[in-house]
């Protein structure tokens, strides 16, 4: 058994981190006036004390780098510790939100699923909306530097691919990791801002702006509004589609467009065939719904757009119920959030470079079986894909379709109907946000699921915002010997 | 462009087979008196003529072997020219089918799926039941021959691992598909007339025994009676389920055992996991239906093991509409469908063999990473699995469930809801017969569907059956190139 120490450090600090944030939202309940604003104190006090007890216990166990099988520890008990404290406003709270509703939620929030118990959001404290878009920032910009240091150096999903792009040198993976969540945090303040004004200049509320500019640039989805996005329809929804865009990019091209090289972002071929799909879907979609629903041009294509982009960046926020539109959008939302956009971004889902990779590889074998003696290797941005790529990425795709498959059982044990089930299992791995149905539909909520699916739920947006292996290694038996 | 004449010679002669088999219904239907005996000597006739011609023209262009691209070619097109002589009784005859429906149906039988557009079952003439239990029984042979002779040599989805099971000598493929077709024959032969008995000795009538043996043989599921087996509930449901499992083993095992050999049965892997799962599942749902439903053990585990054998074998009989027992089943049986049972059968779908594979290669992935430094190889039946097996596998697994998304997306826009355009996909796909949901559930039918979804389904049943490879390799420019 190896020295926990370390890993409980760690998260004692950014357990303390969180506490201190929760300062931010109590100031906003001061400043409307919400009595609420104590709930906020309060957790901030039990979450610093408890996180900086954690790290105090076990500094006398820090110094070196982490392990492979610490770093692995870390990312996930990060994730689990988050939610628990960050819960605690939830409880407190006006809303008096039960434990499972209120973990349910906060992993939602840091997971940038989206997935809401809450309604009546349009009358809850102010503090607690801002509370919820914080822990959305939150993840966003966590789950970046998961996806460019810890889960390339773990060599997790096939993500070792982008291992050497940004950073040539492959020091030890805190000092790395501080240094790029250095360069990504300021990017990442800079697009929310930026997001923030384009918010204000089509008419959207400052507070509305903040909160949605939060849940944007994180691909969240988190609302202020039961509607969601159903209240802002208009200027506002091509605003959101091309922020939704932007955060689901990958931010390195950011890191090299700041350091005066903008060729990587245009010739990016993941970037490429993200936009190419998403504007294929939208004009589909438009044109089916000119055909089908008798829709114009412009409405048609906003609203296509809009909730297109929504789903395929994993963001899920909903203007309008598309189930309305009729059969085929229904099955196309489901499959679309399987999709995904690109790696290294706050983007969920199976992610587009892994079915770039993919189809090179089915290539590759096909024109192996048409002439046996020739030598195929499958490339990606022109460089060959190693076995080792190869085999991570098809092993995630194989992870990500089973666990879909069991949770969709295991939801559907619960009572849940079909759709529901899947679509459920589907929205919670991806980290959408929405589902199907009329239970958790775009227009639906998960407060009337059964405490068993809730529980369920959760842990599988950690297992999938973590890329599935980070968390499944867990509970091998290896990992523990080693 | 390569030399066609010897591809359309051997579908020629098999088209011509086909035909003489037809005599076979057209003697039922005099049997029985039915003035449908006609349309069996018509179509025996066109078919015959067609085929003899086919196969006249080409005579010419034969000799030597097939290369890669003409046994694609074959298989495929084979495929292809039966399923349309053998609609002509359907079209022909007393129902008078459409022609979308004849091939829909024809095409359901000589791929084993079972997926039916027919009612009034009971009340058909006998000579067209008859019929339809000979196409699955013709395909099921014809799969068996083309899963051990032709998928292997043509390293399609990974079947290139038993490639040299059986046989040592690596001829031209025509001599061995003659060879191994006439001991696969034989044997299938026996276990049809062992099964014909089985179904005697528990009260079938005989017309029922012979016609339910051959699509129980086939793992087809056609029946001769519109509830299906629930006209025989009770002891022929435990007899169905054990050649339904005889079926869906692999038949090079009963090679060996007919040569003397039973330790290769006993021992085989594939066997082992497909028999636990089976077992497992069949317990689940017998203790989920005794607390859900307040069913009695026997009967539970009766409907248990007789259902999930149907749909895991791909046989798809339904003894009853397991959609009634709650959610668990709906959901379960969607998921069981995509699992399939053992290569080397006349089972479908990803098959069992395919998820040890991917196991074995997760769990050397999770190795390799946990230990860098280590070489860890995937085994399966203790051998080293080779590159080229893996990433067929993967490949296969990748292209399946892209294949079911697409489909059912296409088949939400002609108009099906999200349930039977998912269901109608996987079951088409997966060979299985039954969809879920009020239209092409246990106890519905295909008929209703429009014509846009049966000509999709139609197809993905070719593609399907042919492990997709094999069709999708048509598309491909290099293939003609070649
Ligand atoms: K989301
Ligand atoms: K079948």
């Amino acid at each position: 058994m190896f020295d926990l120490r370390p890993v409980v450090y760690v998260i004692g600090l950014v357990v303390a981190v969180l506490g201190v944030t929760m300062l931010l939202p109590m100031m906003v309940d001061l400043f409307f006036g919400r009595p609420d604003w104590t709930v906020f104190l309060q957790s901030a006090i039990i979450t610093v004390t408890f996180g900086a007890a954690m790290s105090i216990a076990t500094a006398n166990g820090v110094g070196g780098g982490l392990s492979v099988q610490q770093t692995f520890l870390l990312t996930t008990l990060i994730w689990v510790a988050l939610p628990l404290f960050g819960a605690l406003p939830f409880i407190f709270g006006e809303i008096q939100a039960r434990p499972v509703d209120a973990i349910f939620e906060a992993m939602s929030g840091l997971t940038t699923t989206g997935s809401t118990v809450f309604s009546g959001l349009d009358a809850m404290p102010e503090g607690l909306l801002v509370w919820r878009s914080m822990l959305q920032w939150f993840g966003g910009i966590g789950i970046i530097v998961v996806a460019m240091v810890f889960l390339p150096e773990l060599r997790v999903g096939g993500m070792q691919i982008f291992r050497s792009e940004a950073f040539d040198t492959m020091g030890k993976v805190l000092p790395r990791a501080a240094e790029i969540a250095g360069r990504i945090t300021w990017i990442y303040l800079a697009l929310t801002i930026l997001n923030v004004l384009a918010y204000l200049l089509v008419g959207m509320t400052p507070f509305d702006a903040i909160n949605h500019a939060f849940t944007t640039m994180s691909t969240g989805g988190f609302s202020t509004h039961d509607a969601s996005f159903g209240v802002y329809q208009g200027a506002p929804e091509y605003v959101a589609a091309v922020f939704m865009i932007l955060a689901s990019l990958p931010f390195v091209r950011y890191i090299q467009l700041v350091a005066g090289t903008a060729q990587p972002l245009f010739r990016d071929s993941q970037i490429r065939a993200y936009l190419g799909t998403i504007l294929v879907i939208t004009l589909v979609m438009t044109i089916y719904r000119l055909v089908a629903n008798g829709d114009h041009f412009e409405h048609g294509f906003r609203e296509g757009v809009f909730n297109v982009t929504s789903i395929m960046s994993g963001t899920g926020y909903a203007s309008v119920d598309y189930q309305l539109w009729g059969t085929f959008p229904i099955v196309a939302f489901f499959f679309l959030g399987l999709i995904g956009g690109c790696a290294g971004s706050t983007a969920c889902s199976v992610k587009i470079f892994r079915y770039q990779i993919l189809i090179a590889a089915i290539r590759a074998r096909i024109m192996q079986i048409l002439a046996p003696h020739g030598v195929f290797t499958p490339r990606f941005e022109g460089r060959p894909i190693s076995e080792a790529v190869l085999s991570s990425v098809m092993a995630f795709f194989v992870m990500f379709v089973v666990s879909l498959g069991i949770l969709a059982v295991l939801l559907s044990m619960t009572g849940l109907d079909m759709v529901t089930s899947l679509s459920g299992a589907a929205t919670a791995i991806a980290n959408i946000g929405p589902g199907l149905g009329d239970t958790i539909g775009p227009s639906g909520n998960f407060a009337t699921l059964n405490d068993t699916a809730k529980w369920l739920l959760t842990a599988a947006m950690l297992v999938g915002r973590l890329e599935l292996l980070s968390v499944y290694v867990l509970f091998t038996m290896r990992f523990w010997r080693g």
